[in-house]
């Protein structure tokens, strides 16, 4: 998918909203399996999202038949969604060039979300295919952002030089960055880096960060954000109505982000 | 496996030789498919190897399937040899123990490469397992590692300061670093920050790196090293022949490693 497709979906469909899907085995309803799951899931808030993120872990844990599973998953998304692989690969540039076939040619993803220490031949292999993206980690929403990520690095915190590298590396039409949205005031340092990327964010709801204060500070002429919810739109109900439940969450974050349209 | 149990195998096998299975579906002999291939490779090297490691990309580009054929490669292995899992994981904390439980418990693997940048919890969930290890990259063989890894941080290269941080997390009873042979000048800074640990050290071979170099200053007083070739032993020959070309490759090896043991 291109940028110009991705910003006339989010324009139409008045939501930046990507719905993760870490369906975790662990917590399904009674009676349903994986893939039944998925596909009420993806039913249940395909007009109000405009992209999906499977989490590779919570279908690998399950080996080959975790895979299948991924496949069909994605095969029923169908073209209509911007599908992001949530895998964080990267290693050197021959064996990453082997992730991007595999992200993209394998599984039909638009997207691969990346992680950045091995440096440029182990991205830019990902930024070779036409209409495909690779979603670089830059600020993580995680505690352990303050580990690495912050640290100052040649006179500013390190996800701001992996910022400033990667960018030049690509351009915005090939790459976005996953920026938390549990630290909010770091948003502005972000924009001033890199003003027209996409910037894929997680930790809003379950996590606890603010739609307004992402959109305050990280919203583009072009939207420029797809606002990532896993838990809180997969665990809405922990019943059988959990499909209408997941629905009735990923509209009421859409009509939220609609008044920003 | 443990410490204990890995330097008792390094020294009896009188070896530190770590076969890389990085098959490339591309690259198979004529006639020969990826699993016949890799146990094929796996008869003819195992009397001189202590370890294996699957590269994950090239069995994930195949799909479910790629999977399958990866669970039977491991199986295959058994259990006397020491087997690394070179996925370069690392997520949340909640998705890095998916992550863990992935390696671990459904692949049977004894270790994971780790990918440090989103710090502390994304690392730990693989240190709660008893016996089974993370390989935490700190400085690569490929030429991205003067992106960031060699970038200053707080007064030193950024992998300094992971491996200062990481080796505090965990113990050199479940911690090792992938240290690449193609910066031997490196290693004993290494030493200095990490005397005990285990390094998984690639680059040897196809890459270029000298063994002599990285034993001069990697080896410890309990070898503390694993020396990773992959492309130099799999297509030591593309004909009929390979998996005997294969075996002649690590044993050559295997005798140049034994005069240090």
């Amino acid at each position: 998918m291109t940028r110009t497709e991705l910003i006339s979906r989010i324009r139409s469909r008045k939501s930046f909203l990507c719905v993760g899907l870490d369906t975790d085995p662990a917590k399904l309803p009674a009676g349903a399996d994986m893939l039944t799951f998925n596909k009420a899931i993806i039913d249940a808030t395909r007009e109000h999202c405009v992209a999906y993120k499977p989490n590779l872990a919570f279908y690998e844990v399950l080996g080959a038949e975790g895979w299948r599973i991924l496949e069909e998953t994605i095969r029923y998304m169908g073209r209509d969604h911007f599908i992001i692989a949530d895998a964080k690969r990267g290693d050197i540039g021959n064996t990453s060039s082997y992730y991007a076939r595999t992200f993209f040619d394998t599984l039909g993803c638009d997207s691969v979300t990346v992680a950045p220490y091995m440096g440029r031949d182990s991205i830019e292999p990902f930024l070779q295919f036409q209409d495909k993206w690779a979603i670089v980690l830059a600020l993580t929403s995680n505690p352990g952002a303050d580990d690495f990520e912050l640290r100052e690095m040649e006179g500013e915190p390190a996800f701001a030089q992996v910022l400033r590298s990667v960018s030049a590396w690509g351009s915005p039409d090939n790459t976005m960055f996953v920026v938390g949205a549990t630290r909010p005031e770091q948003l502005a340092r972000v924009r001033s880096i890199v003003p027209r990327h996409f910037l894929l964010v997680p930790g809003v709801g379950a996590q606890g960060g603010s739609l307004a204060e992402v959109v305050k500070y990280g919203m583009n002429e072009d939207v420029g954000l797809l606002i990532n919810a896993s838990r809180s739109i997969l665990y809405a109900s922990s019943g059988a109505d959990y499909a209408e439940a997941a629905g009735k969450e990923a509209l009421r974050m859409k009509e939220e982000m609609s008044i920003w349209l």
